[in-house]
């Protein structure tokens, strides 16, 4: 999607590493936004992005045109039910449907062996990691860890949204997925006590608004009640009008 | 979909001919049937089409378990919109989404240079040409003649449904394809006048009940009313129980 952050780069990083020849893809896809989001804002900066890109170590930048990847008459969708309609599904019903059918025609195109995705988008991991075991994509998925500011806060090109105020209460989010560490390693094992204290933190900063707090099955995406093994606690939450997430995975100590 | 006839031989040699080596696939795929068609029934002789596939020249066969190609949460699917509404579309909407998801998946599980499809069904050629477009798939469409009876009836594993008094009456579809291809050339080009006549033609046996005749553009499938260029005349018929389709390219004389 561009506007390339520390985040993106540890990917091509990582890639440069594991690989002879890396290829970024740079698209702004508009088939994974909604009428009313924030396409035409979002952020864009080829220039900057191709330094990094570079600096990073990639061999080849793919960035495409709106029209040479939806030309005239296109019609087709790659669509994984079930998984897509929750979490972010709810307040984005064909948000993954973009995406599933944007990163198989960049699969189809770029022909790549290994394909590099941030822990960032957690969702988007477990939705494309089905994807690809149902429709038989022959490519390897690598997951990347969350690259975070220096005070917690996890990179994302939509941070640029925030003004001075918000970015200082964006903090929050990251201090909810820590707390929730922090009771679950004291023992809280119960979800609806750790969502309910995450809650209360989130609520102390004025501009927040929370759209959703889940403690959930790493795999399949379903509420879990009573933490038993590993989870994945996902947070979205409005910060002033920008709505920001950030998850982590919880290994429980046994 | 196996139970093999000269039709799909003539693909094999087709590409036995054009290619170094040629798999073939053989599954009745559940996802392009629905509750109440013949999945249960569908006709299958895997060891007749071992046999019929070396004869023709095939190098491998591919003959997936359904719950190898759909295992448990098995929900990803490659839709075809527009197109696949149409025509076969109407009586059986969810048919095509099931042909092309399963031709994804052979595709990336086989990653064949080529595939041979029959102009039988000419809806899922069209269909299955836009899929391969808008999703970039990596692969050249081969369409191949229709193979016929010594009477004109296409070659079909369903015609194995047919009674005798049925078989005989079945000839009237490729019949109702010769008498458009006299009236065109004789000069009539108001399709509703062709479409008339053939439906006149074919009430003319008593078991048929018709589905649809339609002249449409070959690549959109949108209905033309008065011919003036190139058009595909498509037919589905029931007679007696069985549904059949036949089509044919008619060429318009300059």
């Amino acid at each position: 999607m561009g506007f390339l952050h520390e985040g993106h780069q540890s990917l091509i990083r990582k890639a440069a590493t594991d690989n002879d020849r890396v290829v970024v893809s740079i698209f702004v896809n508009p088939t994974q936004f909604a009428a009313g989001e924030d396409l035409t804002t979002y952020p864009r900066d080829l220039a900057q992005d191709q330094f990094k890109c570079l600096e990073a170590g990639a061999d080849l930048i793919f960035a495409p045109s709106v029209s040479e990847m939806y030309p005239s008459g296109f019609n087709t969708y790659v669509t994984t039910f079930g998984i897509s309609e929750l979490l972010e599904g709810k307040s984005r019903p064909t948000h993954f449907r973009g995406v599933t059918t944007v990163v198989t025609k960049l699969f189809n195109l770029v022909q790549p062996n290994k394909a590099y995705f941030g822990q960032k988008d957690a969702q988007q991991v477990a939705v494309l990691q089905q994807m690809v075991r149902d429709l038989n994509q022959n490519i390897d998925l690598v997951v990347c860890p969350i690259i975070r500011e220096t005070d917690g806060l996890a990179k994302s090109s939509r941070n640029t949204y925030l003004s001075t105020e918000a970015r200082q209460q964006a903090v929050v989010l990251s201090q909810a997925l820590a707390l929730a560490e922090t009771l679950i390693s004291n023992g809280e094992l119960k979800t609806s006590n750790i969502i309910t204290a995450l809650k209360t933190h989130i609520q102390t900063q004025s501009l927040t608004k929370i759209d959703y707090i889940k403690i959930v099955d790493p795999a399949t995406l379903q509420d879990i009640n009573i933490i038993t093994t590993d989870i994945l606690l996902l947070l979205a939450v409005y910060v002033d009008q920008t709505r920001l997430i950030d998850n982590t995975l919880i290994h429980l100590e046994a």
